[in-house]
């Protein structure tokens, strides 16, 4: 059939074409059937969407996504793309060979899946699961679908956390120590969405994170380690495709979740990873068993890929450092590498350095020594200058939002939790991550004992009106639990 | 957060908003995300796309499908909907509450779910299943969500095919010897979509077969029946929907199905239906067993609506009648009523007819007498004329297609076997159904002994262009096949 283009201002993220209801019954599409388009100047596939009114018939409404379509336009009934067989298949509970993983990926890559059809590829692997094998096939076809990063030692360090946890700002302190060491640590991190901050927002507090794959290698050679935003480097583009998927259903499957970990990695040329799994109420991952499996996984397909892959299992239900986001986390790595700070952040980061240390060979390594004596500190100050940052920044130069409010105990007892979800949203409410000085400074730890009136936490705000947001969101919730030693154990509801 | 809303020219199924990415980063929303708006005049959720280019910062793409949205809009993060709380047990395999089920239909009907959601539910209903507890709630849910007929009369009869075989014109035939004896059997019917004829197309060679409820209601009051166009009448909107995301993956999840088809029934106000469920090699049903148990819920799930349900297990691997597009069903349905026609036609037909006046507690009547008598033709000439076409039809006055082409047998044999696919595939080539007189027709039948030579089947189309089209389709296929007595039982490849 033939039909005239015209271009409709549209956001898609697929190929997709306006087709009247009476030519899509002439051709017989249903919205979402490929057609195959042809034009002075080009070919391409589009995936049909049927319209009564913004399309008339005899013309084709089409994206930029299919590059600049005019004229007259020769429409032909498509088949579905191969991934869509594998995807049933899976669906029936079959394993699916490398090849048809391959086209999977392939074709999630160049954008020829429906939401329908990305959709049931994520429900699939997360009803029927992935068998080892497939997981490795998809880490390793993953890998192939992304940029590549390539160093010239035999040794890369990386670490990962599959997040979940605020105020878990280890990633600066653990780079500083391994680099200190001088083993090479090339670390490209996210930038928060859903949290108040992500390292990236963090580390944007001293110095910029956005560089160009030949800056960051400029940096490293300097001094072994970079601090970086991952999203400039397109490490693993199937990923974020994914996730699109996987967000609004709250699904994260598990042989799917090592693969988007892993595939990432490996694209950044990674050879030893640390992969921090928080567990607990609350946390990504519910309980220990839960987690040593995650962990198997991880290790098993990494060996696959010639990774080196240590996993450290933490307890994940509240927060491991004092301040929740970017200036407020950045004061607490700083204070930490200059021998203060909080005193789990600090066994944390050393810990998770230690294990990295040693699986690279380098069990010679005193890391705690390394952050006493402050090398990791002078490291971190040099990853700072040569990421056009003050390399002698002081606290003083990171002061927190100028609007405040502190939140006290109403009553006599001990902390007895400290609620990640509810201080990241009270967090966000104040500003955080866009406000980078608003957030939340947390006083007490669970454990402390506390009396009526003392501090438990302060929210920062740049502005008094985010701040009111912040503090109505407080009022209602408790983000800092105060029990009695008895209601502690017995909670009457 | 303040953004100015800007129409945006967008075919879309649901509430679309196009966020810049930076205010995205700031409202802390993903893609896929609710967020809910509040304007002057109005209120409303929109689903989020996020773009960078096509909505600069500080404004707001918005879809017609939220109304008419101008100026300032106050856009702050809305909650998942319940359904998608729902979708999510059903993947994680348990059992949905009657209310769960409710919210899902109600959601879906008023598309406030994303492509991806309403994936993950019609995958989750496949990989899961339904109970049969969970196929009468939907069934009941999604009768509540359409419009619906009423009768005067405690008997109302129906019919429905499941679908899939090629020149099953049954229905004008069953629906004229039912309504010849007495029993009202309103009939709403499809139009094609993918196949060359649905019963609506066949119909409208003889008559209009678009009406209002009011006027179904007078034709039905003269002649007892109708065989109009059920697209009009809205009886199961959610089935429209979630048939959107069934097809790209080709899943017809067995509750799914027993619950739009019974669902559009009780709308219509049915009591007694009669469901035909093909099956076979290239059949929808693949085997017997599985064709009984589909009957079985059917009946079970029907019991609980308070209806009755009686199933006719066929056999589905070959075409039914000669004729294979509209005018040529409508050739066949009219010799058929005449005395003539298609023996197997004739035999189903009067088949379906005797157990649905059986089971609508009329075993006095001898349907074979009905269509010998001409008593049933002579309905149908009412039904017609009632549906505003020429009572006196003849089969002169239809022709088929004035191009034609007639293939025959390249070497002696038996008919082994005619495929549905491909003669369904033909014929639309040839112009089915848009064409009214394009289409097939079969002058073999499946064990009829052929020489070299001996006509197959005839091609008809309206155009030079679409007979060639269907030609080449035809030559490197084998719609009709012909073996020796020996290759028929042992094909040698």
């Amino acid at each position: 059939m033939e039909l005239t283009a015209r271009e409709i201002d549209i956001g898609t993220r697929s190929p997709t074409v306006l087709v009247n209801s009476d030519d899509a019954a002439e051709l017989g599409v249903h919205p979402l059937d490929r057609v195959q388009l042809a034009w002075a100047g080009g070919r391409g596939v589009g995936i049909v969407e049927t319209t009564d009114e913004l399309v008339p018939a005899g013309e084709l409404g089409v994206t930029r996504r299919l590059g600049h379509v005019s004229g007259t336009v020769e429409v032909t009934v498509a088949p579905h793309p191969d991934a869509v067989h594998y995807i049933r298949k899976k669906l029936d509970g079959i394993e699916l060979e490398r090849d048809e993983i391959d086209r999977i990926v392939t074709d999630i890559a160049e954008d020829r899946l429906s939401d329908i059809e990305l959709a049931a590829y994520v429900v699939a692997t997360y009803t029927r699961g992935l068998s080892l094998a497939e997981t490795m096939h998809l880490t390793q076809c993953m890998t192939n679908a992304g940029h590549h990063l390539s160093w010239d030692v035999p040794v890369v360090a990386d670490k990962h956390s599959i997040g979940g946890v605020a105020g878990n700002r280890v990633t600066p302190i653990v780079v500083s120590i391994v680099a200190a060491a001088g083993v090479t640590i090339p670390k490209t991190s996210s930038r928060a969405v859903t949290s108040p901050a992500g390292t990236a927002d963090t580390m944007e507090v001293f110095c910029d994170v956005e560089f160009s794959t030949e800056e960051i290698r400029e940096i490293v050679a300097e001094t072994n380690g970079c601090l970086v935003w991952g999203g400039g480097v397109n490490l693993s583009p199937v990923d974020d495709k994914i996730i699109r998927a996987e967000m609004p259903l709250s699904l994260d499957p598990h042989g799917q979740l090592i693969a988007s970990v892993l595939s990432k990695k490996r694209s950044a040329g990674s050879t030893h990873v640390i992969v921090d799994i928080p567990y607990g109420e609350g946390a990504k991952v519910a309980d220990l068993n839960a987690a040593r499996e995650l962990a198997d996984d991880f290790v098993r397909v990494g060996d696959h890929l010639g990774m080196t892959i240590e996993c450290a299992i933490t307890r994940g239900e509240v927060p491991v450092g004092r301040g929740i986001g970017p200036v407020l986390e950045a004061r607490d790595v700083l204070a930490t590498l200059d021998g203060n700070g909080p005193e789990e952040l600090r066994l944390k980061s050393v810990r998770l350095a230690e294990i990295l240390l040693d699986c690279c060979g380098r069990e010679d390594v005193d890391a705690t020594e390394i952050l006493r004596s402050g090398r990791a500190l002078a490291t971190f100050r040099d990853i700072v200058a040569a990421q056009g940052g003050d390399p002698d920044v002081t606290l003083d130069d990171l002061p927190p939002g100028r609007h405040e409010t502190t939140v006290s105990a109403s009553r006599d007892g001990v902390v007895t939790h400290v609620d990640n979800r509810l201080v990241s949203d009270i967090a966000r409410r104040a500003g955080a991550p866009r406000d980078k000085r608003a957030g939340i400074d947390l006083h007490r730890r669970v454990g402390d004992e506390v009396q009526t009136g003392d501090r438990l936490f302060t929210i920062y705000a740049e502005s008094a009106a985010k701040l009111s947001d912040a503090e109505r969101l407080q009022r209602k919730s408790e983000a800092v639990r105060v029990r009695t030693r008895d209601e502690a154990l017995v909670e009457h509801v």
